[in-house]
Order: C-alpha cells, then structure tokens, then sequence
C-alpha cells in the first residue's frame, strides 16, 4: 500500500488537476470526496481507478473494494486535494463513464443550467422519481464539478447520465414516440392539464432566461407552473421536482 | 449627496458589520445587494435606511425612492461591502421588520434548515405558491445572511417571516383549524393522499435529520414522496416545492 505525505508528490499534483474542468478532460476521470459519495459509487460498481485514505481513516469494513488499489495518505495531502474546508477523510479518483442511450422511455432534458447546486439537485431528484435518462445539453455546468457531485448526493451513479444536443435529443424523443415537454412562463399550459404517464420527457433552462426559444418551438408542448403569489418564478430545480412528481405515473 | 471614496470610511465599516450575523443582530438592519433585490424592496415599501450608489450607476428612473437617502461610494468602497465578487453597483440598507401574524390559513414550517440556499428557495416557493406566512424555527440559516436573501430573490419582501418555535406553532396552528403536516420518511401517508385546501401548513426539517422526532408526533398526520428510483430522498427545498403546490388549492 502506497503512503504519501508530501502535497508536493506528482501523484497528488495529478490529482489536484481533477479539480479543474479541463483536468477532468484531459484525464476523463474525476475526484470523489467523502463517506457517502464513494460508497454510492462502491455499491453501484462505478468505475474506481484508487481510493485515497487519510492515515487516521479506515475503510468501512462492509465495502467491496478489494480490486481497487488503496494510497494512503497525510491529513496535508488529504486537505490539498479536497474542494471542501473540512475533508472526511476519504476520496476517490473514478472513471468518466460514457452510456449509451436507447429505450429511454423518460427523461430530463436540461438547457444551460449553470449553477452547479441546481444540476446536481436535479439530477437526485431525476433519480428520485424514477426518470430513465438525464441528457446535459450545452451551456450546463460540468457534470464533474465537485459542487455538482455533492448536490447530486450520489445519483450520478444511479441513472445514465449524458452530454448531448437538446434539439437533436427533442426530435429523437419525439420520432420515438416520447411527448416532449417544455417549461415556460408563457404560451404553454398549465402543467396539471398533462396526463401522467411513463413515458415523457421534461425539458427546463437557464436560470435567468428559461429555455431557448428555439427548443420550446421543437416541443410536442410547453407547460407552465402558476404562481399564485408575487414570485417572479420558481427555482429550477423546485419546477422540475414539481413537474417530474405530477407527470410521472405512480408506480 | 453624500460621497464616500474610502473602504476606511467609518460609515463603510458600519456597513460591513451588516455581512456578519452579530452586527444585523444588534443594529436590527441588513444589506440588500443589486438592482432585483433593490428593486423588489422599493416596490414593497421595505423600509430603506439608504441607498448606495456607485459613482459610474443611475438609480432606475421608475424607482420611488425620493424619500431615501442616497450614499455615492467608488467601486473599491462597493466591493467592501459586496458579499459577492462582482457587485452590481447598487446596495441599500434596510431595516428589519417584525410581523404579527393573525388569520393565518397557509403557512411554511422551517425547522432547522442550514443551508442558505435552501432557505431562500422555500421561501421563494412559499411565495409563489401563495403561502400566508413562513415561520423559521430555531437552527435555521439566519433569514438576513446574503446568501438566503440572494436564493429568496425578493421573496423575502412578499410575505411575512417570523421566527418562533415550532413547537408553539403547531399548536397554535391545530388549535385555529389548520392542518399541519410534517414530512418523514416512514410511519406517513403519501403525499398524494392529502386534499388540497385552502387551509394548512406544511413542515420540513434539517438536510441531514430531517423534522425532530418531538413534532412529528405533534402533527396532524405525517406525509412522505415516494421514490422510484435509488436516491435516499429528495433535497429539501424541492420536497417543499412539491408538497406545497400539491396541498395548495388551485387559485
């Protein structure tokens, strides 16, 4: 078992650059931090290239990770790698996995939702309801942002996840059948009036702008949220849990 | 006019003091940062202390505010106040306002919820989703921190917030005729078995812990959200949003 105590040793520079998006690219692997995160991954067998473990850390006795190599390392070590003030003492460097998509049945479609909080909510909650497939459209935060991670608490592994062009994913869905629906303040129906079902797929947007006008254009249709009080608008994250609860069929 | 050029300006400290917890608490005001929250305050008859101004911005030309003293700052002065690395070039001081809530029929129970963010979210989505009142027990983020005032996007000027014990409050609330309802994981109804009405309050505790064991025996009936999929449960904020737009009556 290796043991690292210097911040300055290159397999700990290596590892830092994960905490950047293009480190992310370039290596096409990203950083787990914490108790819960790495064992979500350890239970839904994701792709785990090193555990990385504070020397005052012992792994969980009930973890499988008897294939995956272990490196030992200073409380220093552990806080130069980690995005967060406090470090749990125990991160993991895991595999980008690309999936490939078919017999989607529902999804979420995100537009340029930029605030890494919102993305990683919206992916636990996709996860929570049940939904097949999230698709991250361009302008989206990465999906390897450790504040997206730490919202996603864990659903990252639990659904396919991918990158992909919101228009080009709009007109698949509809050749296959998949009623696409839009959120949108205006020109669009009152989400209550669409009929639950088990296959459809949501479709939200920026944070400020709402989505493309171009995209809501391309939707079987677009549904809208009332407000009932002086609320602009809803956050993101709330609209979509609100809309992915009340179009999903009870199961 | 006044014009102050220096972060050392006396004033300019008393205005920093309003970032930190302690300081609202014993001046009784807070800062608002940006034209929205600005805006949203002047449209509501908040009660402004004063306007600071940078020297390079105009106030709106539609904004009443002839009776508010303006302050002009230079750009170093504005990001010393600024919890936000690109202030937008207004800010304003406003005082804290108490409210007696009475004839309350809806209303938002917080206990204990920490994260700034997710504070302001239910408060934004008590808001438009016509909640009469939200009250925050004790261990929640502070109502007046920039964060929660941020993610409330001006909410936080549209109906009445108080803080008080939760505990009372139910009783309070069960005793005029409202329903309270809190929210757990096991021993609740799902959610979808409640009628809406135009008379309850909903209850939603800590990221971690949820609601305390003591008010969910208190409570009228206890509900959950079914999930269908392998996350653990929902984020706060959006829990809320769901169970608020499904309990509300449609106006």
């Amino acid at each position: 078992m290796k043991r690292i105590e210097s911040p300055k040793n290159a397999r700990v520079k290596h590892w830092k650059k994960l905490l950047t998006k293009k480190g992310r690219e370039e290596t096409g692997c990203f950083l787990l931090e914490g108790f819960h995160l790495v064992e979500e991954a350890v239970k839904s067998q994701a792709p785990l290239v090193e555990l990385i473990v504070d020397e005052r850390t012992t792994i969980p006795p009930g973890w499988d990770v008897s294939d995956v190599p272990v490196v030992i390392v200073t409380e220093t070590v552990m806080k130069a790698i980690s995005s967060t003030e406090t470090p749990q003492g125990i991160a993991a460097i895991c595999r980008q996995r690309p999936h490939e998509l078919t017999g989607v049945k529902t999804a979420l479609l995100i537009d340029a939702v930029q605030d890494p909080g919102n993305l990683g909510t919206m992916i636990r909650t996709a996860d929570a309801a049940g939904i097949d497939a999230v698709i991250l459209g361009e302008g989206c935060a990465d999906l390897y942002n450790p504040k997206v991670i730490r919202a996603t608490q864990g659903s990252l592994f639990h659904l396919p996840i991918v990158k992909g062009d919101v228009a080009e994913w709009i007109t698949r869905l509809k050749e296959q059948g998949v009623p696409v629906y839009g959120t949108a303040l205006e020109n669009a129906v009152d989400y209550r009036a669409i009929p639950q079902s088990s296959s459809f797929a949501l479709l939200v947007g920026n944070e400020g702008s709402g989505v493309r006008r171009e995209l809501l254009k391309m939707t079987t249709e677009n549904v809208y949220i009332p407000i009932y009080g002086q609320a602009e608008s809803l956050n993101v994250a709330v609209a979509a849990g609100i809309l992915l609860y009340s179009l999903q069929t009870a199961q």
